[in-house]
């Protein structure tokens, strides 16, 4: 098969396979359970007989998300940790992109894929998810002239999950109002230490 | 009986219930398990059926124990955040004696309880113990001008509990150079936010 036959086939396939896969993740984050077969070729309007030349079961569709998912969330927050300019303003952008991922559909997809994928399946993933996302606000801690980013980075995590108990136990998706009334608490915590500030909008209307 | 002889035999009866409490604290912390009335008799310089005066069983001396022990904690800690001179001084008052409750006997004694008494038993005066630090906590965060301080003595409290994780599990107390270790990235963290003297050492130094 020529060269150029063979990329086409296979980029053919990667938007087949990619248009299954967020087909998957929109019906988890929509309903909390996991989808059919058949109800996944539906919404990717797809025939269910193509579904299963790239997944051969309701399991093996979970074990493919579980796959994509957790690195795709990795590198989504660590692009947001790159593009702030300032060490603090990257250790605040990890802070903003984790309540984000918390109020949003990911937590919804991370939440049902806790309740119907066996927790073995999940360990790993969830482990390098963690471990990507550490390493680079420990980076920008370190950066900032923290001794000992680890230690902070843990206390950072800590103040994280108590500021977004509720949104994270909300079976809905939280608004953006809701997620910027968790970041403000934890912004006027944290603002003076990662020199960010005071507050944008105040310093906005002040200037303008 | 003439007032004087009453208030001679309650000061006495005060002073040996106090003897039999200090006693069963001590070997609570040294033993990790419920000393009997026996050895609690030993320990207080007390013959046993004095001690049965005041207690009448092993439960009845645990109970009184957990009585004692949380609004004596709770107000050696309240003593300690009223006596620092500025708000941030006293919230981090509440910091420094939360640590030291964690890496001293009182978390000893506390974990004894835990695993001797009905936790039925427990969960009021520990909740009492944990409204009774909160609330100077907050009253400080808002005198500090924190406009959420319920949230922020969550985050606070979240910060602690993640800084004292390797304290609270040693089956030892710590020592003042392992809390000074536990406090100084949270120093670092809140100092700012809180408006403390950056590094108290370094100033008396670069000052002397």
């Amino acid at each position: 098969m020529p060269r150029i036959v063979a990329a086409t086939i296979a980029e053919h396939r990667r938007i087949q396979r990619k248009a299954i896969m967020d087909a998957a993740r929109e019906l988890l984050a929509e309903t909390g359970r996991a989808p059919s077969l058949a109800e996944v070729g539906k919404r990717a309007g797809l025939p269910r007989s193509t579904v299963y030349e790239y997944v051969r079961s309701r399991d093996d569709l979970l074990a493919a998300v579980v796959a994509d998912v957790f690195p795709d969330w990795a590198s989504s927050i660590r692009d947001a940790i790159e593009s702030a300019p300032t060490p603090g303003e990257k250790i605040w952008a990890y802070v903003a992109s984790n309540v984000a991922f918390f109020a949003g559909a990911e937590q919804t997809i991370a939440r049902a894929l806790g309740s119907v994928v066996d927790p073995a399946v999940l360990r790993g993933p969830m482990q390098e998810f963690h471990t990507a996302l550490q390493e680079p606000l420990r980076r920008a801690l370190g950066d900032l002239g923290e001794a000992e980013p680890e230690i902070v980075a843990d206390l950072i995590d800590a103040m994280l999950l108590s500021a977004t108990k509720e949104i994270r136990a909300r079976q809905r998706q939280s608004t953006r109002a809701e997620q910027d009334s968790v970041l403000a608490p934890v912004r006027r915590l944290l603002g003076p230490y990662l020199r960010l500030p005071d507050n944008p909008t105040a310093t906005a209307s002040a200037e303008g």
